[in-house]
């Protein structure tokens, strides 16, 4: 499809994988699962539908020294000033196509998800972009999940619209925040549920229509950038956009509220990489159940993600763990306390706070 | 006691402390307690009672380049050109003594011990010596157990010599191995238990002669070797009594045997330091019972030895766990496989052998 644009959402700051990813190398800018980092290999993976002129990388102000020399020459960069949720990053990317291409069809990426089966997943952007262009509707892809998940949001799919290839293309029932243990486990048996994967693809008039119906404020700032874009007013404009636009996430904002959603349901082995337990969902385990990464050297160990940046990690007797090594830093957290990396930080942040 | 030298112990290979102890970095030329080296602390603690001149340390030759910039110029540091266990170490600077000063008294100290109370243990030493010197006795300093540890030998003491200050002098009544938990604790119960600290006073006439009774032929080298000190024959002689001897420890080789032992009870708070988790035993601990040494941050952590000697530990939710960073290992381990460090060097040693 000649009009498909990739808008590949990097702009996160990342501290799920400290001590790794940092403010100024966060997660979408690391090599954590390949050679690559991460969105490098989100570009690669669409580059049999999309080629680098049609790829668009909306990512925050000071990541762009960064992110530039991984990407395509062809390739535009957007440049947020203020990071303000993806809502508004979407906006900035549908401006940019207002003024360039407003028949576009926009395939909105994370920049930092992985997809173990790129085809199948191409076969599912196909049949997603041949629906939001022919059917006016905001389409989602949503995954059938495998375990009963807290950390994803749900949706909850309707009626069948088509089943392409094997695909199946159907109405959003409800989106569903994240549930707690005992809902995820209903939503697993239910059958109907899918994992609300982030990923969207719609056309540029059908997600304008939507943000002038939910968001109206967004709507008339997003038009009012469009004309600037390409203009000498372009800076000073994205700047005003910015400082003026309400931070709020795109589900929150319109698919929770939206009703011309469609879930296309894709088996492709995808995951958010949420955190370094995350790695051992993508990662091939050793006899033990262990993730391993660099030298690692284990004695009855089980289960547990060994990531050694630089130097080695010797363990002994331990399961469920993670142990994280760099350059300055040694983390070590059980597998279901990842997510307190974030109150540690903050801690540390105080703590050299009141030093100072 | 103008005839009183300390012996330092200073040989041991200490992987125990590994990653932070190597072979050419073993446990005693490390400053794991303080800023000092362990053999400093060691040799330090003793000099109100024995000036630099009166103190010979005992080492391997690989490590005499290592232990010579710690000592003053006036201490005797011998050189043994091959490991044998302590019974020939200790022969080796009998030898020595034979030669130099036959009247001496020896207080044999390891240079790797913990003594958090210097004042009572001089006592305890100044006591020991006065019996080694006057009752012709093999004295060993006793430490009154204070939990049922299974990594120490006991001594069961029998009638009472005599009570200087304090400090008991008894008779040894029997020397016991390791024991098992349940054997710890009626150990701990009985009372007239004490550890074996390894810690020995004696005059060189009453070594010489349990040398003579309980290893002849070790006697006999160590005879030859005395004649050979000082002349140009003592490397060629040093050498020949390592290669002819036998590898045995003092206890196994003399002290179980001996029926003249006294034993110093010595309550100054002593302990062998034998590893990682003895730390906790040693270091003062933070409100969770965790032993921190460098730059360490914790959430939900407890008695844990946290020990960074380069860079930053990050822990989160870990209990009991030793996890030490040194700049090129991260040792992460379970307080009660810290003696498991050494069946871990041992795979990575045939590892890197398969692959050479």
């Amino acid at each position: 499809m000649m009009n498909l644009y990739a808008i590949i959402l990097a702009g996160g700051k990342g501290t799920r994988f400290w001590p790794k990813s940092l403010p100024e190398r966060p997660k979408q800018l690391l090599p954590i699962l390949s050679e690559q980092t991460m969105l490098e290999e989100t570009i690669s993976r669409v580059s049999p539908c999309i080629p680098p002129e049609r790829v668009i990388v909306v990512t925050s102000q000071d990541l762009v020294p960064e992110v530039t020399p991984l990407v395509n020459p062809q390739t535009t960069v957007l440049a947020e000033p203020l990071g303000r949720n993806s809502a508004p990053a979407i906006a900035f990317a549908t401006a940019y196509l207002l003024a360039v291409n407003p028949d576009a069809v926009m395939a909105v990426l994370p920049a930092d998800h992985y997809i173990a089966q790129p085809k199948p997943f191409l076969s599912a952007l196909q049949i997603a972009a041949a629906t939001a262009s022919r059917d006016n509707m905001l389409v989602t892809f949503g995954i059938p999940p495998t375990r009963p998940e807290t950390g994803y949001g749900y949706i909850q799919v309707g009626e069948t619209i088509d089943i392409q290839n094997g695909v199946t293309v159907a109405k959003a029932d409800q989106f569903h925040e994240k549930p707690d243990l005992q809902t995820a486990h209903s939503f697993l048996r239910h059958g109907n549920f899918r994992w609300n994967s982030g990923m969207f693809v719609w056309s540029v008039a059908t997600i304008a229509q939507a943000f002038e119906i939910y968001l109206p404020e967004m709507y008339a700032l997003m038009r009012e950038l469009s004309t600037a874009i390409h203009t000498k007013d372009e800076p000073a404009a994205i700047l005003h956009f910015f400082q003026a636009v309400e931070s709020i996430s795109i589900d929150y904002g319109i698919m929770e509220k939206a009703q011309n959603v469609a879930v296309v349901s894709g088996d492709f082995h995808w995951d958010d990489v949420g955190s370094w337990a995350s790695l051992e969902r993508v990662y091939e385990k050793d006899a033990h159940g262990n993730v391993r990464h660099g030298d690692c050297h284990t004695l009855d160990v089980k289960r547990s993600v060994l990531y050694a940046d630089q130097g080695q990690i010797a363990a002994i007797g331990i399961s469920d763990l993670i142990v994280v090594r760099t350059d300055d830093i040694t983390l070590v957290c059980p597998k279901d306390r990842a997510q307190d990396v974030k109150r540690l930080l903050e801690n540390i942040e105080k703590e050299s706070e009141n030093e100072n």
